[in-house]
């Protein structure tokens, strides 16, 4: 990566080494000091209007995690008989969540209704409240990814439950459930790509230009893509 | 910030520098090298069962560039109308888009339906999808501020007319449209908090514990979020 910087090549190396964490989870405390900064990582995010309709909830109770594992253990049990033969049995095989190993876990949520009924920005575009939301996920993630912590988001469980454990009102929206703490081992490869789940997309397959469906030969970026070698361990 | 290294202090500094621009940009081309890096960055985004629901579409051309700016100006108009006195005035006084003046445009979009009907972890919440997609942007935003380049998210558009601009088809959501390019500076606060439209909230009144609302002065953690020294220019 000779072309760029040692400070942006450790920006993309976060960007790139970022997991969703399941099973490494290791019992050590998270300190306050490292919460803290995720949370004010998570709180710079973008948000519409300037709305910033994120909450934290921070979850250390052994009991409401009890009860968010039940929760999952009911939906992942209906998740699996969505899937036929093989691929239900490779989906059975799999840990799909942390929830009681790791330390804490951290649900953010999104309230709609923050700053009143018009918001910059989201008078022609709804959800754009919710996708703020997920902008501080993803904020907390990458900060967590830079402090060697790990964060598994859940999301096979059903919001009712999710708000029934935590007592969150009907107007917010639970966005994501994190896993947090630190890890024994981050993988080089996602977990499910690793498990022979899938595997990545060609991104120069996913690239148009001007309008959709359009890949012109005249495209160098095209050719950048494909011939990129500024990440050689991607 | 002496208690962490020099790499995460970078991280966090683009995290915390990282604008939404809109009267900033410069006319210099962003190199294919730089939107290669800043592709590949968007692609390493989580997402829910490894979906990568996600495309890029790629635009420079002036003439796509002037419909969507027709399509905002039309928005925009709708949208000021829905303010009143003082507060309509000052909406109408802010730029809120560099369409035409961002070199390049990029429109990032959530196929649901890439692949297939059941997805691990979106059994449960359908819209994993859109919030993968959601995090795939803010990944491109990142290491754009990191590469000192401007991004700007247009929200103020109808859905149809982008749409109709970019031939997108029913089946996939456009999410966000960014505007993107050099600037002449990043601001060091948000646009709507220098312009007084509103103010940061005080992170630690957003932060609950175990259960919706409760903040328990048993908490450390509040106290080291009121008294944290980690980031002074904050």
């Amino acid at each position: 990566m000779s072309e760029i910087s040692q400070q942006l090549e450790n920006l993309y190396q976060v960007i790139f080494s970022r997991r969703d964490v399941r099973s490494q989870f290791l019992p050590d405390a998270v300190p306050d000091a490292v919460l803290s900064r995720l949370l004010y990582a998570a709180h710079h995010a973008p948000s519409v209007g300037y709305m910033q309709p994120w909450n934290f909830l921070v979850i250390k109770s052994d009991e409401v995690k009890q009860r968010i594992h039940t929760a999952f253990n009911e939906a992942n049990e209906e998740a699996a008989g969505m899937f036929d033969g093989e691929r239900r049995e490779l989906y059975s095989s799999l840990k799909l969540q942390g929830i009681l190993e790791a330390p804490v876990n951290i649900c953010i949520t999104c309230d709609r209704n923050r700053t009143g009924d018009v918001v910059l920005g989201r008078t022609h575009q709804s959800d754009m409240d919710l996708y703020s939301t997920v902008c501080a996920v993803q904020n907390f993630w990458l900060a967590a990814r830079g402090e060697n912590i790990g964060v598994g988001w859940v999301s096979i469980v059903k919001q009712e439950q999710l708000r029934e454990a935590l007592a969150i009102p009907e107007d917010i929206v639970p966005i994501a459930y994190l896993c947090v703490g630190y890890v024994s081992e981050f993988f080089d490869q996602p977990e499910l790509e690793k498990a022979g789940w899938s595997e990545r997309l060609p991104l120069n397959d996913l690239v148009y230009y001007d309008q959709w469906g359009r890949q012109g030969e005249e495209e160098t970026l095209g050719e950048r893509i494909i011939n990129d070698k500024s990440f050689p361990n991607l």
